[in-house]
């Protein structure tokens, strides 16, 4: 009895210090929240009851509610950009380098949130929370499937822009976020106008160019070319496993870069015992990592939610009810700063130089500082800390 | 009777103006012939018997057979290089803009001998004539399917080198081709040092780095992605058609650019009266445009053909057997003439600059001319044209 107390006390002594924890610094224990809204009506007009999405928060909200900084998460990633969750999580979150005390996106300074997306893909990740195909409709019990309505980058800001109200905060220092995460950010300064002070899209991009549409189209096909995909009806049956690891490893691959290929795995045997001129079934180590990498991927994604990902993505345009392209740029008020990478070939650096050319050209203000990495698209992830000072001078400014 | 005897001497004077034609002007009608040989014993030490491979020839051989080029062709491709077979063909060859009389590859100069690959893929093209996992294995009367031995670049280029011994050839006044026919280019400037005097790989490499590794193995997933492939045993029953067209849609994606999908494609809908935001089968036009790519060129192809071929090229190595990479690059007498696409993402331009430097550096004769192209790797096809001169200027010298 008396051991049975002194757990408990043990406990709200944890408890308490790692709340307290939380509050004053994102590098100790990070907590994951819950956000819902009853009801949402899509851009499209089509209602979705309930809408939960998870989030989590590194830093202190101010007294005034004036220090806040969104990141939005890229197409397979989750709301973890900073921290752990527990002191025996292997990674922290994926942009750690540039969130926390001292850091670029200062939680000293800032009180930062991170989301999940709607139709985020990693519904089997028990850190994420969302909703999207794979979720239960309330009218029929089963989960949505293909029924569940077309979502835009709009759809998912919309939301947001209702996460943040609900916490009584009516202006944002900044949004950020890298791919996806970059074409959010450039959502919410458009639709937004008059929230965002400062934007820094990462590798994003203001609409999705024809580029783009073929290869998420690519990653949609894939799932759909595995007969398991049963036209999005699998939940509780067999699962499109292949089609998704298949997916994922073509994501795996364009967001990369020959620099990156070849100082990993030069030509290098997956086993130095089997050559693979010896067998068909003999690998190159960079097979044998991209098979690894989409398997092991594929184990928290839904197949649906890749579809559906990759049609918010394909329809993307700022310019989308806003009259034209050029009408969206002159709604932008937010100081931009647009971080491409240097050798990104999803979403070419070009793509960013034009867009901040026409941004000034609107009468905005945008500023463009590419992120000298050799590791593709995805450095505006893994060499974000490149960009650094950049962007620590740009939020101080 | 009177007419039978009149319709026969009609089609003897068609056959012999049509041979006349050949003999004199590649932009006449083309002949397909085939050469055979009765064994091939593989790199790797394993017997083909027979293997045949299709070939067609522009321009006439001299008295001294010394006026030869030798035309390799790309993954996807043919020996249909240049002019037509029949006046009804809606395009001729595919480097039809550089091989003709008055052409680089002048065919009032040259004869010009272009092949089929062993383990062609458009194995159900009727002009085509391969062997490979589709033919029939003599031992068994059924195809080989994965039984097929595992071929090389350099089993591609030695069956070549015994076409052109059996037409009394010994010496090549240059060797060509795009992409993978600019992998056998190089194979061919290694391995028969002494019989090609000039080499102009186009949009090729000396040895496939991991990057080329990683997207051949993607491409040969698709078709293992299809579960109709069944370990490649599948002739006469379903075939993994939507494997295939995924596979050389994605072929055909990653050798283009955004430049040329922009200007081509833009955000148009396929159709105009359907938006792709009102339903998730409502496509943009460069979605169908490469669901139409992949399944059109399907037809000709055979899938294990594709793994076969796939495997060569992750295999492309000159160096192999011959030491190391600087070894094989000191055998190289060749002058050199290399063409990178300005553009290309599949094998980047530094690949070739980097086999230049290395192979001056080696004591050989190579130089460099990036083709101004926006259309990426398969500008090299498209648009090789633009370094017409630049070859004209080569072969002359």
């Amino acid at each position: 009895m008396k051991r049975k107390r002194i757990f408990i006390a043990l406990v709200v002594i944890l408890f308490i210090s790692a709340s307290v924890a939380v509050a004053f610094s994102y590098d100790e224990l990070v907590v994951k929240k819950t956000f819902e809204l009853k009801e949402y009506t899509t851009v499209s007009g089509k209602k979705i009851a309930p809408v939960r999405i998870g989030y989590e928060t590194y830093g202190k909200l101010s007294p005034k509610k004036d220090n806040v900084i969104l990141v939005c998460h890229h197409f397979s990633g989750t709301s973890h950009a900073a921290g752990k969750y527990a002191a025996s999580e292997k990674l922290p979150g994926y942009w750690d380098t540039v969130i926390g005390p001292g850091k670029p996106f200062d939680t000293d300074k800032y009180f930062i949130i991170s989301t999940d997306t709607l139709c985020n893909i990693n519904t089997k990740d028990p850190m994420v929370t969302t909703t999207g195909p794979a979720s239960i409709n309330p009218a029929t019990g089963k989960p949505y499937g293909m029924s569940f309505p077309v979502i835009t980058i709009r759809d998912m800001v919309r939301i947001q822009y209702e996460l943040i109200k609900s916490l009584g905060i009516n202006k944002l220092k900044c949004v950020t976020g890298a791919s996806m995460g970059g074409i959010q950010t450039l959502e919410w300064a458009t639709s937004y106008p008059d929230v965002v002070e400062k934007a820094i899209p990462v590798i994003g991009t203001p609409k999705a160019y024809a580029w783009t549409v073929a290869w998420v189209k690519m990653w949609a096909d894939a799932v759909m070319l595995d007969p398991k995909w049963n036209n999005g009806d699998y939940y509780g049956k067999e699962e499109p496993v292949d089609g998704v690891a298949y997916s994922l490893k073509a994501i795996t691959l364009i967001a990369r870069s020959p620099w990156w290929a070849e100082s990993a795995f030069n030509r290098k045997p997956a086993d130095p015992k089997k050559d693979p001129a010896a067998a068909m079934n003999n690998k190159y180590l960079i097979e044998d990592y991209l098979d690894k990498a989409g398997a092991g991927r594929a184990k928290s994604a839904d197949g649906n939610s890749i579809i559906y990902l990759c049609k918010a993505n394909a329809l993307h345009d700022i310019g989308f009810g806003y009259g034209s392209y050029e009408d969206a740029l002159k709604r932008i008020k937010a100081k931009v700063l647009t971080l491409p990478s240097k050798t990104d070939i999803l979403i070419y650096p070009y793509n960013s130089a034009e867009f901040a050319e026409a941004l000034n050209k609107a009468g905005g203000d945008a500023s463009l500082f590419e992120i000298p990495t050799f590791e593709g698209h995805i450095g505006g992830i893994s060499d974000i800390q490149k960009a650094g000072s950049t962007i620590k001078a740009f939020l101080e400014k």
